[in-house]
C-alpha cells in the first residue's frame, strides 16, 4: 500500500484516482466541525463554495440548516458558523445541514472520482484510517491548506495518519508522507502550542477561540467516518 | 524579516519579488553541484531547461562546456553530468559551463525579479543564510522538488536555513517554515539515513552513487555563495 500526501488540492494527481482511497483534512476547522457534527447525529452534510450555491441548492433540495463562515466569522443570518461546538446534537440530530467553505470544499471536490473520499481529523484519526485500509488501496490524504498556501494544522494531522497507516502494516511513503510523518513526529508532544504558532491558529486565538484549537487537536475521541459520495456527505455504512 | 518557503517553484506567490532575497535549493543535485562548482572556480554556470537551448547558447557566447543529466545520468557527448564529484577545480577553473537541468533550472527562473537571487545548498548553508540577511529584507527558500513534486531533501536544507536564520535574529516564519523547520528538526541525525529513504535518494543509491548523497548533506564544508543574475549564475561578489 502506497501512502501519498498533497499538501494542497491542487497537488492531487490529475491521474486516475479510481483506485485510490482519499482521506480529506482540513483541521481548522471543516473537517473537525463535520466529523463532529456527524458523530452528533446530523444526517448529511452538503459542501458548496458560496453563499450563492447554498442558497440555490436549499431551494432545491428542501429544509435544510446552514453553516458558514469568512475570515472565521459565522456568516450572518446562518444556522452555524465553523466552529465545532456549534455543532450539538440538539442542533444537528437528523438534519441536513449545507455548509459552505473555501478550502475545505475544494479539497473534497479534488478528490472526486477517488474510489472512497473519507473525512478526516485528529478526533477521528484512527477510526478513519482504520476505514480507509479496508479496502486495500493506496491512500492520498488530501490536505486543503488555506487559500492555496500550506497549513500547518493540516499537514500534522498528515503525519498522524501516516504513522497510523505505517504501523498496521507494510507501506510505501512517498517523499511528502515522509516529510509529514517527520513534522508530527518532532511536534507531537507540543501540538497545541506548535498549532497557535500557525497562522491560522494565531488568527483563531486573536478571536478568543482557544477552545476551537484544543479541541481541533483531540485525538481519537469520536469513531464515526464521515464520506463523501455523490456531492453530500455521510455516516459511513461501515461506521456506527 | 520574514522567512516563507515554496516547497515547489509553482508555490512562488506571483506578488512583486522586488523586495525578496531568495535562495534556491536543488539538492540531488543541481544547486549542490553549482556550489561545488562555484567553489572550484568556475567563472559562469548558465542554467537552461533543454540541449537544445544549450547548444543554442554556446553558439552565441562562445568556448564553454556542457554539464547536464536525464534521469541522474549523463548526457550522451557532455562534459559532465551532474555528480558535484565531477566538478574539479582541474576541469571548471575559469570556464563557463552551461548546465541543463529542469527542477534546477525552474525554481531558479521562478525568482526572477527577486531582489537578489542566491544559490544554496548544505554545503554552503550558512555562507548562504549570512549573505541573504545582509539585504533586511524578507527571504523566500524556493525548493526545486521533482518533476512537479514535493522533494524531501530540499525541505530538509530549507529546515536547516530557516534554523540558521531564525537563530540570528528576530524573524517571523510561515507555516511552510515552521513545517520544515520541524521536520529538520526531527531528522537533523539521521540526514542521510533519511534521505536514502527519498524518492532521488533510493534512485541515486541504486545507481550505486551513495557517494553523492553523503556530499549533498555535508553542512557547511563551503564558504561560497553564487548568485544569478541576468541569466548567469557568478561568485556573490560580497564572498570569496
Amino acid at each position: 500500500m502506497k501512502i501519498d500526501i498533497a499538501l494542497l488540492p491542487r497537488d492531487v494527481t490529475m491521474g486516475d484516482l479510481s483506485d485510490k482511497v482519499c482521506i480529506v483534512l482540513d483541521i481548522f476547522r471543516a473537517t473537525t466541525s463535520i466529523v463532529t457534527s456527524v458523530a452528533n447525529g446530523c444526517k448529511t452534510m452538503v459542501p458548496v463554495l458560496s453563499v450563492e450555491d447554498a442558497l440555490a441548492l436549499a431551494g432545491q433540495i428542501g429544509p435544510v440548516l446552514f453553516a458558514g463562515e469568512r475570515q472565521s466569522i459565522k456568516i450572518e443570518g446562518f444556522d452555524f458558523g465553523n466552529s465545532p461546538f456549534e455543532f450539538s446534537t440538539d442542533k444537528v440530530k437528523d438534519k441536513t445541514i449545507i455548509m459552505t467553505t473555501t478550502n475545505g470544499t475544494i479539497a473534497i471536490k479534488a478528490t472526486e472520482g477517488a474510489h472512497h473520499t473519507l473525512i478526516g481529523s485528529f478526533l477521528n484519526a484512527k477510526a478513519v484510517c482504520l476505514e480507509a485500509q479496508k479496502y486495500g488501496k493506496d491512500i492520498l490524504i488530501v490536505c486543503a491548506g488555506t487559500d492555496g498556501l500550506f497549513s500547518l494544522e493540516d499537514t500534522l494531522c498528515a503525519g498522524l495518519l501516516v504513522q497510523l497507516l505505517h504501523s498496521e502494516g507494510e507501506t510505501q511513503m512517498t517523499d511528502s508522507a515522509r516529510g509529514a510523518l517527520l513534522m508530527y513526529t518532532e511536534a507531537k508532544d507540543k501540538l497545541v502550542e506548535t498549532a497557535v504558532d500557525s497562522r491560522n491558529g494565531k488568527r483563531l486565538q486573536d478571536l478568543n477561540r482557544m477552545d476551537d484549537v484544543e479541541y481541533c487537536f483531540r485525538i481519537d475521541t469520536l469513531q464515526v467516518v464521515p464520506q463523501y459520495i455523490e456531492g453530500r456527505i455521510i455516516l459511513n455504512e461501515n461506521t456506527i
